[in-house]
């Protein structure tokens, strides 16, 4: 039924600056398709997100084989044309390596729209030390997006320490009250660091979208030491 | 027992650009005169949030005179000269006459700082055409503030359409699953506009640091309409 | 056991207007039997709610083709001649694609019982343009169905916007706050648009009933454009 | 300052048929002055919901002599000529007399349109021959609002006896389990019984929108005992 | 090693008139035999609870055949000569024919202990004439078991028209917020019926031990009508 | 308005064994005086539960006066002849000593229809010499009423070492996650002794309620005038 | 009525080597003087927590006079003769300056037994400079208790760096998804810190009596006649 | 990507006195891979948790058989002398046999680092003579770790005995309300024996590193028994 199709919010780029990523999961096999069908007939690329690697599976061939697909992340990239990548004026600082799937869908998707980011990873607050080392890379990013599940004291921790907007992302690891991300995400958002701002638990690809709210928002390229960046 | 007293964090504005509030809340009056001491001796301004009407009246009178205080929003400023007023950055839209007293906290340490902000207020999306009419104010501005208690619609809506930055935040009024501001805050959290960023429920200062990390980090003349603006 | 054996609730039709629908979901193949070997035995038709992919297969054929179904919303219709459809005077209006399961159901549902339904899908509100230019579809409605995921907005903004009968689904689609579609839920309860009315998440079905209950309630031709309808 | 106004939704009784309740908790002196000045300016009368009687003391005599005031419901009727009644095609059915506040709010607010509703109390299910004396008087009516707390039983009863729609209110009454409504709230969404809708918790003004809107989408002579009736 | 072995609580029989039953969920296939080998061993029989079919299936066929399996309410009875049965003193009402497993799990284990218990199924309250119809064969009953999900509604109901203890089972059933049966359990508790009491969700044995402890502390045959039983 | 009124239960008596008591808790002075008014017309006593020590001061001293009133357990006995104890067959035993209000409510209740208890303070777990050192004295009665809060271990090492029926009510004291007694609620749901039944959080008057049952479902002589007991 | 009196745990000390205190919230006056009364009858001190100003107010004077009262603890020392001090062994670190009234209810504690502790305050993550200019003064104490509201990062950090036990005490203070301390508590309890240990909320006095638990189970000569103590 | 790799927190070992756990669950097979090539490059031992059977299994067999694996706590010893054992200072004791997995995860930990425990198994408080006949084997030790699950009233009883500190593990065994492991969480978070301290749900890691950090700070000989022992 013509009814269930997917109705692109075809206006939002000109609104937002950027266009409508798919969230796959749930989606069904021929949802995915006319989707990309719909696409390839108005000329854009998509971003897909959630995208299962037994979704990507089932995919007939022609449709798979546009998907840059990576399976940590579990993003695609769909007929897109990378654009050349900025000087990094982003960060992104995770707290263990479990938390790595979501920093990676936050990564891919700045990529996506030409954002390189500077990474720091594995540096939680259990061994401070990690973190201090290298705060001193992240302090001039204006935008810092910190990752970071069970008691997700990274993100206090760093928001008390550098000037930029950091962005939490709690993320669903751990096991009894940790689980689910809801220790971390109320804790991200009761911390007494002033103006740390949170996304949804694992939502990597929200931070990324605020990210580029805020360096686009702000124009052209900035960011007191961006000079070179590292791919992702 | 001096053990109790308060340490303030002084090196936090040469970290973050910009100094500690004092969250009066639970306070005892002599907390209140001994943290009111300290600051006039390193001839520091105070901001004071969560200062409720009764502690406020409970200070002798020679420290009640040092603070500007402002009911709706429970703010005290103190021993502080504003600086002059940038022009505005910074629009904060509000959904409801309930929302002011949060919405005030923020304008108000805004203008601490002197950050002006453009306010909206009343506009949210029960009738939704009294947002629509006044978008295109909106849209110019970095940074958003968007202000809303029940199912905090509105900053979704927002986050739809303009292209900055837009901070939610959630409002305890209400009643029933709306109260204490849950409902607000776990709809702002799981909004499908991209890139939504939440404070913690009724937390207007916080808001109000996001923002000024935002215009602080992207440094001088940004936005369309910014006349003026200063640096970290 | 007999013991175990449904006791189906004959009487519901004429107290209620509509019978009993059954519910399948964790029902044993030989209790799917049992049921429908009543319900030939008495003449009656029978609407299956939940009815998952490997139920069906686990009937035997003659069973299984006796049942109508239709994977999407899980639902079977068995033995029962669908009577001619009313023109609508019921909207169903959908935010997502990962609604279409629910809506599904309720379509269904209203499609068992004659009754059409003016579908209107992926307008949520992080591109509110495509609801507004479709708004005037529904605001002739009596009943509007809205079924939302997530944060839910579409179904206060709508109830804002036309004066029928609004009924909101709260579904379980999203990850982290919005799992399992609570904050859908808690956001339509609280909603600021005055009576909005909420039925349990994923909950297609009810709110088809709930409309029934309306359109028939009221009786014979109403709606600007119903051409027919039937009384209860 | 002026920012802090009340911006009525002067079009709302033009989209919806009724115009918008001022919701008075936690509404300043101020506040409540300014929207009657309002009110009185553009020729509106107002329906003023959960106005505590310490509110109401607290406005001048020329501003409290305008409410009729209703104790038990905490609602005001502020420059209103109540409209003449229509025969009653709305039931009003209470479990209990910890219930009465909410049942009366909804019926002040039915009153406020001009519908009657036929009320029946203290019927609640533990002891139900109450109900079952009493259910033919609500069988002809289509539309039911059923009052309940704790475990409310009551409308889940209701719903499968009766045909019209039936609007379930949950009441924060009890104590452990039950405070807040939320047990009552969750039985009534998780009925078993078809088609009940359910509104936010102590919700009365809620339920009677519900019902307004449902009587007049369907417009007028209906139901088998209502003589008359008003269009929207 | 021999520290994780099970330690029966060999007294509990003397202490309590009824001996330990084993509780099979997450138990390996090791650990059921070792328990098996020591009842045997001691002479002694075993009812087990929770026992999944693939936990069955995975005990070696000696073991496999001294168990008299029940799939429907997973459970095991083990070397056990059932005693003759008494004429039914309890009763056990369900509301749905999705609360027959925990029903089964509450009869079999009272047949263990030869207690009957007088069976009425699917009597749930959406359709309440189908109690009403059969409440005089509870009446007499001095104990009654009564298993609902969702609303759970019928304990309520039933404990405000019968004089013996009422024993509510809330049962796991329904999805949004049913699920997991927390609706049912907070309805149970706080019902108004006076003198209710509850077991945890789904606990079927556990609303069987409490019957038995009444009908054994209170001695010998009694019940005014028990003369007849029907086995289970 | 006569709507509001009281409608007593009056045929709970024959259907039960025992009548409606009165919960106070937010009932005005008016309903209480509607409600000893009717009660004096009808000739019946009234059990008043939750009544507030300033409701009653409220009251008309000539209704006062009818109250016989216990301000520990908040309850109150209106124009009620005490019948005469019966021996005891129900224990009480309590954990701590801010247990005593609700253990109160429940010795009122018990002795307003005339059944004596046993009672047994202060004996919780973290000395758990104090319950051992009595146990023998719980051991011979057929119903033993725990109540207990914090985390309620009580009711659970009681259930394993008496064969009676245990009834556990779980307590609002206590603080942190103790608060409110969920904790103490869902440790006595979910304890690994057989059979153990709960009521609601501070529910004295229905653990009453429910020993009630047990000891008029199978004692002889019951009812409102029991003069002797019996043993186990 | 005598049955409510309290029966102190009095053989306590001799199993855990220290005295049951006196849990005073909620408790009235008369049963706070009898519990005085039979300690200077047994001729022991009292250690009374959670004793509100107004509690100690209500008592007659010769009761007050016998009480060493500290109103920012709410703790109370009767008859008690403070042992000499030992060098200190435990440290308390607090973070921010609405913990002192809990850290100090464990300091009171310690006090009482004899225990000094090495206190540092106000040292919260926001400004981890604070804390990491002190740790050389926790590291070698074996017993460090952490106590921190909102998102508690400080007891995780902690217990990254340094050796001994570390005992969080979570603070209920903050507000939004704070409040009430369950996100400082859930934080603590998911830590990724290896073997930080979590007592309830608010719990100072708990969190002391396991700081003594651990200087006497290992420290020499302990329990009931520690004369002396060690150093770290 | 190397930026997604393990950072293993090198320093901890001269921190703590113990090195980093790799927490294995979701971990992937390279991402273990690599741990495993980084620990036997830098001489380092690996105690690994939370490691599935599946996951052992999907490593290639050089890794496999460099780990001792114990399938009931799911802990792999990979490249790892054992020291020799001290005389036990550590008791371990557990309510029932669904918590020997918890508890063997404890055990393994201690023995990773040479650290007896004196074990008692099955010894839940519902025939609470198992463990009074036990307890004095725990009474002299220094340290306790307490594992139970359901209502967890073992720690609480067990607290209430014996002087050492207690450190209870919540298992998230059970069903219901007792599922997950939230119940007996606050329950022992709430228990009344002072002093009482936890960890989260299911960590018996955890656990063993409060244990293993109290031995430790205290240092060289302790405990009745004990016969050698290691400094920190």
């Amino acid at each position: 039924m013509a009814d269930w199709d997917h109705t692109p919010d075809v206006r939002r780029e000109e609104r937002l600056g950027f266009d409508e990523a798919v969230f796959c999961a749930h989606k069904r096999t021929e949802q995915l398709q006319r989707i990309m069908d719909h696409a390839r007939d108005t000329g854009r690329g998509l971003l897909l997100t959630r995208l299962g690697a037994d979704q990507l599976a089932a995919l007939p061939e022609a449709y798979r084989h546009r998907i840059d697909y990576d399976p940590l992340s579990r993003t695609g990239v769909c007929d897109h044309h990378q654009p050349p990548m900025s000087a990094p004026r982003i960060a992104l600082v995770s707290a263990g390596s479990s938390d790595t799937a979501v920093a990676a869908e936050a990564v891919r998707t700045l990529r996506y729209y030409g954002e390189a980011c500077h990474q720091i990873h594995d540096v939680g607050v259990a061994g401070i030390w990690r973190l201090l080392e290298r705060v001193e890379e992240v302090r001039p990013m204006p935008v810092v997006i910190a990752v970071a599940g069970m008691d997700a004291a990274l993100p206090s921790v760093l928001a008390g320490l550098v000037p930029g907007i950091v962005i939490a992302v709690p993320v669903s690891t751990g096991y009894g009250v940790a689980a689910q991300g809801h220790a971390a995400l109320n804790a991200a958002l009761s911390s007494c660091a002033p103006g740390l701002v949170v996304v949804n638990i694992d939502n990597g690809y929200g931070a990324a979208c605020a990210a580029l709210r805020a360096v686009r928002a702000f124009g052209s390229p900035v960011g007191p030491t961006a000079e070179d960046s590292e791919g992702s």
